[in-house]
This record gives structure tokens, C-alpha cells and sequence, in this order.
């Protein structure tokens, strides 16, 4: 039984499935990724379920992988997130809607304005995931030849940051008078004009925008280097990360919440969500097998080019329906050959299997039924591994119902999950206070 | 009778009026500009009156008036373009959704891309008004201390339409396979890489989303000047222009309509339709009444500083409830004030009367009864002084609901405009071809 913590639920929305198989699976609508029915069906089920949150992840550029690879994948065309979150918001009424959008690519003033716009459009459910954009290739589809070093992506991001948020609080909450009578449409002393002159950015402001109704949306993070975790630790109030066992995942929760104590926030003002990608069945092998079947319809060029990269060997030679050899020590990721190879090991994969679980998703997996998926996420939450999960689903419509209509059922009966929105907001929902006002506290 | 053309109207939408006093109007909605709900109700009238398009004009600062008229402003808070368009696409099925965009302070890659993207959501109902944005204040908001210069403002902005249309030409129509059974979800001799390099952008593409609905959004362009008229003549297929005289209007119609000649576009596949503010009552003397009355809400404050602004000569001195005395010759725009010297005399207004229209709205305006402004209309379109217009209303709810229940059915008994939608995309009901795709043609 939960100790009264309860989990926060995002669903990992674009892509609809990190699978490059998802739309091939038998049963799932091929271009779900791109089909606005689909998303909408899809965002009014989770929301029925309760879930904390829709998420966008954004990328800047599609060619960072082999035509080969990308002529398979079912996340090249995909709509911008404002434009999708906005006509979501239209459909639903609680469920929070996190758009990514790039600290390196993009202005702060374009940035604040359309977050505002989007919580009054959404009555309050906007959240922004701050990326420094990891992929270089961006770089080239907005007039530079180089990405700019991870040192100053990050202190960019920081100052990018205070912009936006300083723009935010340009007019007080109570600014808007209205009053026909005088003709006083707002109270001038209840605006602040930014005038902000830093390293990267100067933007006078103000911004031509009421306060977004949750004061601030809720700030997202999602690195994971050591100024990622400072980033988050000073700004974030929702982390997704990537951890690779719950080991590395207890580490990384108290790392980045200490990180926050010794700034003096409060570590619950932080919720921090693991992407979890599940595949539910009504038994253990089935879900498994279903795992298996989605890993085969990940083509073999992929498959073979992602395990070689991971282990930092050629694998082409390799016999496919084989063991994994032994591997010889290499310059590549050692963290990253260990976990592959321990992956072969525990679940006594083929080299082609494991290839394409490499070509899939080979982060972090719940196989299983709603009990042993359950047992799981009660684990994490009770280890204080993570406050939640960032759930990615393995296709759509098949692989989202299943885990809304059978896991979330066993969740809500263990106490580990809402059976109904705590408030109106996505701060709200989240357990996280509305950030005062800088300049009229 | 109509000889067989029709208007096109277009609903000027951000700010909901252009006229400063418009929020304070007995009866209005004081905060229509900002209430999703009100601008629900107003998408959905102009709809159901077969309505061409919803334009947003869009600004990048607010401090280009002194606070004095500011904080009288009601479109000091406004949503943002795309956030709201989109949202606006999900509740309405066939009226266009035309953004404004900046090609000085935005990159084509996010321009292309979210265009493309309403266009998707709306189901080909998008537009894109392109201005180099007029406000040298809007610089300070992005890193900027000066404003680009006119001339280099419009080179970039031809340059940035190429790269535009171009990055939407990257998937060929037919280009998503999406065959599950062989795992290819579109076919890589359908994608182009734009890898444009040019005096002022560099940008590789290709974009991550299927070509718009519409091939291309329709393209709206309001230059005014020499430079204006030559991109409009190039690119545009609609023009919101603002004459001071249907004379004015006539000779701006056949220029620009020239220039296209003679770069061999048909000038049918260009829509130009001036802004006309309407003030509609069941008498001529009612309607002139409720202008006045309008008029009279914006503050004296705007008013005597707009004024003195038109005729380059403070009049805080003169008289305001006497006639507009003779008036010096100055350095400022000689056009500019002669019209207003001619506005003054032609409707015998007293200095404040004056003033007040100046700080309200002093371009064209038909303000009459159904009957008359049907008639004044009618003379526009056959004369070619214009092919429609985008109708400006003095406030919301009642003066966009008197032009939709009366002018709107006089306007059709003459079989000067629609009762049926002739298509489903924007671009159909403009009677705009779909342009082909320049890579696979
Ligand atoms: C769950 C998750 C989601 C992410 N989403 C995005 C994204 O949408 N766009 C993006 O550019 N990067 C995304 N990233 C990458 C991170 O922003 C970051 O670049 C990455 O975790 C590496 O960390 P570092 O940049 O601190 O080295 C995501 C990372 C994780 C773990
Ligand atoms: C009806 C109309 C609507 C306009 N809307 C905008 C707008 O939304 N944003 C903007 O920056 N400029 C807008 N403009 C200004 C034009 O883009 C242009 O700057 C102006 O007409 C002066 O022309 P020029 O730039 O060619 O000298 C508009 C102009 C007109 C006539």
C-alpha cells in the first residue's frame, strides 16, 4: 500500500510511440502520429483516466539519421506543438498540455508569448519543456554551420530562462481594470517593463500578454549532464530523465533534489517522471510476446546500424540468430556497451533481437500485466526512485488503451493514483504552488 | 445588379476593433479582444455568414504610444496568432484562419512549419499575411537596437518567402506511403532538400511535416509602399490594402494588378481587398449618431495627439468646439494632411469631433444602412476599386452582429456575395488555384 505519496502520469504524446515499429504493429492506425482524430481520441481517453499531463517532445531537424533509417520512421512529419496543443485544449478541459521548445533556436520573446497564450487558451494547463536542442543538425535549418558548445547552450538556456519568465510577469495579476467609465484599461503602474541586457539577449518587453493564468506555465526539464541537472534543480518543476536502472534513477533523484535544497527549494516543488515505456497484457508472456513482435518490425538495417552503434563494434558479421558474443573493449560509451550486453544477457536475446530492441526502445521497459507493471511503479515511487512516470506507449490506439483501461484501474485500487483531478490547473494537479509575481509580489 | 463578380469579405479580427473607443461602447463586450469565448461566438457568426476569412494582424511591441493612450488600449493583451487560430480551426469548419507573420524577426524553418501545421489541423483553411513589421520598437524585443532599413526589410522579406514555400514543397503530396507491410513510410524520391543559401538566410530543410492541404497557405501581403507593391505583385493572392479614396483605391488596383501582368500572373489569382471600417443601423442618421457617439469615448489625451500628429501642427491651442481653422504648411506627410483637412470640412466636424476621429479610425469607412453600404460596396467592386473587403467593426458584439444580420442578406439579394461556400479550403473560396509543387511538379 502507498505511504501516501501518490504518481503523477504524463503520456509521452509526439511521437505517439519512441517505437519505430509502433505503426506497424497489427491493429495500430498507421498514421497516428499525423492524424488529428487519432490524437484527439487519444488526449480525451487520458484525460478521462486522469492523467497529469500530454507531452510533446520537439526536434528541429529530420536528418540526423541514414535515409535508410528515416524513410521507416513514422515521426517525420508531425505537427508544431502550439498549433497541436492549442486545438487540444479546445477538446479537453484538465488534462495539462507540455510543449518542448528549444532555448538555442528560438527568441524569448516568441517563446513567453505563445506559453501565455496557450495557458489562457487552456484556462491554465500549459507546461514548457526547456531543451538546449541536442541534435546539430537544427543548427543548419537556422543559418548557422555549427551547433553552439554545451557550455553555452546551458547558460544561454539559464538567461533564456529569466527573459521568459520576467516577460510573464510584466503586467500583476490584477492589472486589468476595464473600466468603460474612466476609459482605464489597465492600471499603468501595474506594468514592468523587462529592459533586460545580458550575455546572449536584450529584449525591453513588456510582453503584450495578460500573466498566464497559472502565473507561470509549469516548468519542464529534461537534461542530463551536469549543467542539465543544475538547470533543473534551479528552474524545473517537472523533470523527465532517462534512467537506465532504478539504481541510477534513486541516485538521480537525490542528486538533483539535494541540488535543490542547497539552493532552498523545496524538493516537493520538483516532481521528477522517468520516461517508462509499457507494454500490457493479460499475462506476463503475452506481453512479452507482444514486445517481441513489435522489436521484429523495427527493419533490420536500423537494427543492425543502432546495436553497432551502441556496442561500438560492427556487428554485420555476427551470426543473427546467435548469443551475443563476447565483445572486445572499445573507445564508445563504456555505460552504454555495459547495459546493452547486460540487456542480452537477462532476457537471453539473439543478437538480431537485440538489435532490434536497440532499433525500438531499449530504455526503460515495463512488460507485464497491470499487477507486476504496478508492482513496478510502486517500487520506484516507494524508493523514491521518481515521483511518476513519463508513460510512452508502444502504439496507438491498442497499446494506450490497454494501459488506461487495465494498469490505471490497479493503480487507482492500490491508492497509488487520482480518481479524480485535485484542481483546475496543471499547477494545480501537480501539487506545485503559483510562482509570485516578481515585480508586484 | 452584379455583372457576375462577387466580394470577398474578410472579418478583420485582431484587434477585434480597430477603433480605440471600441471596448467602452454601451453594450459592448470591454474585454472581447482577450475572451476566447466572445471571439468563439464571432468565428462562428462570420461563419455561418459564409465570411472568406478571420485575420489577425500581429505587433511585436506595445510601447510605440506613450502611456497616456496605452493604458487606454484595448489590445494591449491579445492572444497569439497561431495559438489562437488553432484553436479557433476546432471549432468552425470552413471560414480561412489568416496569421500574421514577421519576416524581419521570425526564421522561415518556424514560419513554414507552423503555417503548415494549421493548415493541417484547419484542414486547408490557413493564410499568411507577410509584413516586415512596420513598428521599429518591435527590435528592442529581439536583440536589436536599430531597425532593419526598408529597403534591406523587403529584400529579406522576398528572399524569406522563397525559402518558405520552398521548405513547404519538401514532401511531394503523394510522398506517405505509410506501406506496414514493407515498412516504408514514405517514399525518399518524394523529399527534396531545400539547401538554400542567400544574401540574408541559410537553411538546409527539408521541413518535418507533409506539404500544407492547401499546397501553400494562401499568401496575404499589406505593403503599401514601392517595394510593397512589387512583393505583393510577385507573391501575394490577397492584399489588404488601405485607401484614403475610392479614386486611390482604383489606381493602387490597376497598378498593382499591372505589375502582375506583366510578370505573366493572372491578376484573377489575386484578391485585393481594402480595410473598411462599417458602422450599420436602420437609418443613416442613427448610424452617423453611434460613430459620433464611438468617437466620443476615445480620450481627449489620444485623440488631440493623434491630430496634431495628422496635420504636423500642435492644435492643443485651438478651439475644440469650433471648426478647424486654416492650417500652416509643414514638413509632415502632405497626403496625410490634406485628407484630413478634407475629412473635417466634407462632415462640417468640430475640432474635438476631429480629433476624436483621428484617434479612433480615420480611414475608409461606410457607416449607413444596409442599403447604403450595400450600394457603396457594389460601386467598389464594379468600378475594380477592390475585389471585397476585410470589414472592420466598430466593437463587439452588436457592430459585427448589425453588419452580419443586415448587410450580409442585402449584399446577397444583389447577388453580390455567397450563400454557399464554394469549396472547403480558403483557397477554393477564393477562387486561388493550388499551386504546384515546385520539386515535383
Ligand atoms: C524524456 C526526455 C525527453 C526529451 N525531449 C527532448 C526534446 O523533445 N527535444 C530535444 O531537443 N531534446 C529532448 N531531450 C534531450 C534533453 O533535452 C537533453 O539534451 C538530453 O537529455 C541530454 O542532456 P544534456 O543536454 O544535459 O547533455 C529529452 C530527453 C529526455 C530524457
Ligand atoms: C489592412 C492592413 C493590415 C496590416 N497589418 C499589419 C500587421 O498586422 N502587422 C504589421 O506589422 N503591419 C501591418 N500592416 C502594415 C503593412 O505591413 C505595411 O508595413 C504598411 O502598409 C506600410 O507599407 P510599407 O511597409 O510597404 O511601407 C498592415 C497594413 C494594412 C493596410
Amino acid at each position: 500500500m502507498s505511504k501516501g505519496r501518490t504518481l503523477k502520469l504524463g503520456a509521452f504524446m509526439r511521437p505517439i510511440s519512441i517505437h519505430t515499429g509502433a505503426w506497424r504493429f497489427p491493429g495500430a492506425v498507421p498514421d497516428a502520429n499525423f492524424n488529428l482524430e487519432e490524437l484527439i481520441r487519444s488526449i480525451k481517453k487520458l484525460e478521462a483516466a486522469k492523467f497529469d499531463a500530454f507531452f510533446m517532445a520537439d526536434h528541429l531537424a529530420v536528418l540526423n539519421m541514414p535515409i535508410e533509417a528515416l524513410r521507416r520512421s513514422h515521426t517525420v512529419t508531425s505537427f508544431e506543438p502550439f498549433t497541436l496543443l492549442s486545438a487540444l485544449a479546445m477538446v479537453t478541459e484538465r488534462i495539462g498540455l507540455i510543449a518542448t521548445a528549444s532555448t538555442t533556436f528560438d527568441e524569448p520573446f516568441h517563446i513567453a508569448r505563445r506559453f501565455a497564450s496557450l495557458d489562457h487558451i487552456s484556462q491554465g494547463r500549459a507546461g514548457w519543456n526547456i531543451v538546449t536542442t541536442s541534435n546539430p543538425d537544427a543548427a543548419l535549418n537556422f543559418g548557422r554551420d555549427d551547433h553552439m558548445d554545451h557550455g553555452e547552450r546551458y547558460r544561454r538556456a539559464r538567461e533564456f530562462y529569466d527573459v521568459v519568465t520576467g516577460l510573464w510577469d510584466s503586467f500583476a495579476d490584477d492589472a486589468f481594470i476595464r473600466d468603460a467609465a474612466s476609459g482605464l484599461y489597465f492600471d499603468p503602474d501595474r506594468l514592468h517593463r523587462l529592459d533586460h541586457r545580458g550575455e546572449f539577449l536584450s529584449v525591453r518587453g513588456p510582453l503584450h500578454i495578460a500573466r498566464p493564468v497559472q502565473g507561470w506555465p509549469v516548468i519542464v526539464q529534461a537534461g542530463a549532464s551536469e549543467p542539465g541537472r543544475q538547470l533543473a534543480a534551479e528552474t524545473a518543476e517537472l523533470v523527465f530523465c532517462a534512467p537506465g536502472t532504478i539504481a541510477g534513477a534513486r541516485s538521480y533523484y537525490a542528486d538533483v533534489k539535494g541540488r535543490m535544497e542547497k539552493i532552498g527549494r523545496d524538493p516537493e516543488h520538483m516532481k521528477i517522471l522517468p520516461g517508462a515505456f509499457v507494454v500490457t497484457a493479460d499475462s506476463v508472456e503475452e506481453a512479452r510476446e507482444k514486445h517481441l513482435l513489435l522489436d521484429s518490425l523495427v527493419h533490420e538495417e536500423s537494427a543492425i546500424a543502432s546495436l553497432s552503434i551502441a556496442l561500438g563494434t560492427d556487428v554485420s558479421g555476427f551470426d543473427l540468430d546467435g548469443p551475443l558474443p563476447e565483445i572486445p573493449d572499445s573507445n564508445a560509451s563504456k555505460s552504454g556497451r555495459a547495459q546493452t550486453i547486460a540487456l542480452a544477457r537477462r532476457e537471453g536475446l539473439t543478437v538480431r533481437q537485440l538489435a532490434r530492441r536497440l532499433g525500438g526502445y531499449a530504455g526503460l521497459s515495463f512488460v507485464g500485466t497491470a499487477k507486476t507493471i504496478a508492482d513496478e511503479m510502486e517500487e520506484w515511487l516507494e524508493t523514491r526512485a521518481s515521483d511518476g512516470f513519463n508513460v510512452m506507449f508502444p502504439w496507438l490506439p491498442g497499446g494506450l488503451d490497454a494501459f488506461v483501461d487495465k494498469v490505471v484501474p490497479e493503480l487507482r485500487r492500490r491508492g497509488l493514483f487520482r480518481r479524480e483531478y485535485e484542481g483546475r490547473t496543471l499547477r494545480e494537479n501537480l501539487g506545485l504552488p503559483r510562482p509570485a509575481n516578481r515585480f508586484f509580489p
